[in-house]
């Protein structure tokens, strides 16, 4: 047996404890795996006095991270710091300039960085994985470079954040609304005090910009992609959705088009009983389109302690059985930008939610300014009658442009009997 | 770029062509991933003059494919001639002794020689990849030998024939009977002339064996699986089934238990609602539970000219990125035998189907046998009257030994007014 494979973490938070949990609990059945041991040499964290509950008296302890990235003994430095810049990418950075491979499980870093730290890596030779960045608990990292490998894909699409998925589900079980579901998703601890960047979309943006250039062979660009969070799904959508036989979810979708390439978050209304719509709770799920394979789909837990180490380990024992595939599919030299293609030029089906003054004409109103651009309705639905009070009315489309349909939503709204502005979800038919 | 890797192709069928065509259609996609080119240099199948539809001009034609396997323009022979014994297996023995990897799409060979082949390719430093051979549309051997490789497998089980799923699914949709579900997918080349191999279980039974092998490190054991077909399902037993809560499928599963490994191949009933119950038609899905990782599920195309090329391709271009991980995913002299669990140890609920003649207390019969195995009832369905006539019992149990349920059932068989042997169908919680 080779030599022992040294680990050095920085970073001790829960993930950084699962890591060193799992590495020491399965050590012998990973040494079986890899034909060697695996051992974590050294630590790194910003309070060296916190109780974690595991024994790290046998590993070298160093208070600055970027020193961890130099010692000797390390051959792995494993990034658990986070953040897209900083100490996280300096550790990422000083790693690589000394002969160490990385793993890291830092979204942010990869969807701002990680053409650039791939070169870095490829250059000296070295690893750079990060398949605990998106869907911890799926491993479409990895089938995305090599197992699907063979394919070109159409579209590759997802439910990227656990904490949007498990507020839309709860949302829609309970029938509340979106502030109520968030204040007790806090309390539970399934959203962050600042849940910004799980509910504007960012997280799952970042976590896209990861996959579409795993997918297509295309630099990483996370300034491209169309986000827009689920702050705005209220209850009634919710239902209506239901009613007309969808469900809301918080998409990720990289989708190739005649115009380029559409990288879009936003919540989506997808038909019901197609797989996507089943996932609920903290679930993670991703689909990917290919010419040969055809639709196949992952569904793991997204994040937390077990599945996210459990993606680290992986990207280490690769490390150790010598799998060096390229890091984002293909060399970086043979990264090919492909033209975003603005979210203006997005052709789908939407649904729209009028909220009317239910008095004759308005209906027709409406449906004259769809006509003057094109625009072809599915279906109408109007559920009850409250003469001269407000009402909503509800509207599914066929397939049309997204900017044609801002225009004729803008034109709507100058209606005196439409009382609101348009509510529009785009509908993702999977 | 190095030099081009040359393939060499056993097996001219549909998947034959499939690989033929995607590796030349996406040649310059498949040439940027790899950092090399891969070009189809020699084939063999029986009839040279056959028409295929593809151009084999620039190709070496062997009639006798063990000469292809000792070609000098080859580096990887892809086997896809199949059977278990044979011609395939002397090829793949021919190739590895000749210093070609080996990449096979058949199951049947791996599920009866796959340990001893594997001795062979490691001894040689050569790959023996066979992602092909499970689930085609999946990339589950390198999900089980690589992506969750860092955990321990409590229960991984899945629909692997997409015949049978294809039959049973019919069947629940249309209330009709297997042998008229049958002769229809025949009718449109669902099934086979000959249907006994995938009807039966045995397909599945052989990939089963496979993931086996790959999630527990321990030798193919294809000998000790216990397998039961669908022939026996019928329509009444699928809508009690659907009363109940449940879809029946043919599931294959292993899972370690106290008393060794199950493997087992049978129609289950499993809870309406989970991902397992919503696979409907042709389509294969796996669920892996690993100890850190938690549940992961898995869904694709099971089979097919396309996924099957798409899996076959991504084998080819493991070897051409010069990845070789552990064939059963740890090094043959690591695989540990466990030892085998069966059939009549294993406990779970179960559905009973009885025949009765509707009289007075023969409910109170069946009851006393059962309490007397000491076998809890969970429900009991009788539905509708029909005094002195023959009727539906339908019973659920609580988790129970099997070989106490088959000798209560024994017994229970000899109650006079019971007019049939009962239906047993067991009942996999997921």
């Amino acid at each position: 047996m080779s030599e022992p494979l040294g680990i050095g973490i920085a970073g001790l938070g829960t993930v950084g404890r699962g890591v060193v949990r799992l590495l020491r609990e399965q050590a012998e059945l990973l040494g079986r795996r890899c034909g060697r041991r695996i051992s974590v040499v050294a630590v790194s964290a910003r309070n060296r006095d916190l109780d974690r509950g595991i024994d790290l008296s046998g590993c070298e302890w160093h208070d600055d991270a970027k020193d961890l990235a130099r010692a000797a003994s390390v051959d792995v430095v494993v990034e658990l710091i986070g953040g897209e810049d900083g100490i996280a990418k300096a550790v990422v950075e000083a790693a690589l300039d000394n002969g160490k491979h990385v793993v890291t499980a830092n979204k942010a870093l990869v969807a701002h960085h990680g053409t650039a730290l791939a070169e870095r890596a490829e250059r000296a030779g070295l690893a750079l994985n990060f398949e605990a960045a998106v869907a911890g608990g799926i491993p479409i990292v990895k089938v995305l470079r090599e197992g699907l490998s063979a394919n070109r894909f159409s579209r590759v699409y997802g439910i990227l954040n656990g904490t949007c998925n498990y507020i839309l589900t709860e949302m829609q079980e309970t029938r509340r609304d979106f502030a109520e579901v968030l204040a007790e998703a806090q309390e539970f601890g399934y959203a962050e005090a600042d849940p910004a960047f799980d509910v504007d979309g960012i997280d799952a943006a970042h976590k896209l910009a990861i996959l579409t250039s795993l997918a297509y062979g295309s630099p990483v660009d996370f300034g491209s992609i169309y986000v827009e969070g689920i702050r705005g799904v209220e209850a009634i959508d919710i239902a209506f959705a239901r009613e007309l036989g969808y469900r809301i979810k918080l998409l990720a979708i990289a989708r190739l088009t005649e115009t380029g390439i559409e990288q879009r978050v936003h919540p989506c209304m997808v038909p019901a009983g197609t797989p996507i719509a089943g996932v609920s709770g903290v679930f993670n799920a991703v689909v990917a389109e290919g010419d040969f394979v055809d639709r196949t789909v992952y569904e793991g837990r997204g994040a937390g302690e077990g599945p996210t180490a459990s993606a680290v380990v992986a990207d280490v024992m690769d490390i150790a059985r010598g799998n060096r595939p390229p890091t984002f599919s293909v060399p970086v030299g043979e990264l090919v930008a492909i033209p975003p293609s603005p979210i203006g030029r997005h052709s789908g089906p939407y649904y729209v939610r009028f909220t009317v003054l239910d008095q004759p004409g308005v209906i027709a109103d409406i449906s004259s300014i769809l006509r003057d651009k094109a625009i072809s309705m599915e279906s109408l639905l109007q559920r009850g009658r409250a003469p001269e009070e407000a009402v909503p009315v509800v509207m599914i489309t066929h397939d049309t442009e997204e900017a044609a349909m801002m225009d004729a939503l803008a034109a709507i709204a100058e209606i005196p009997s439409v009382l609101a502005a348009p509510k529009v979800i785009r509908i993702e038919m999977l």
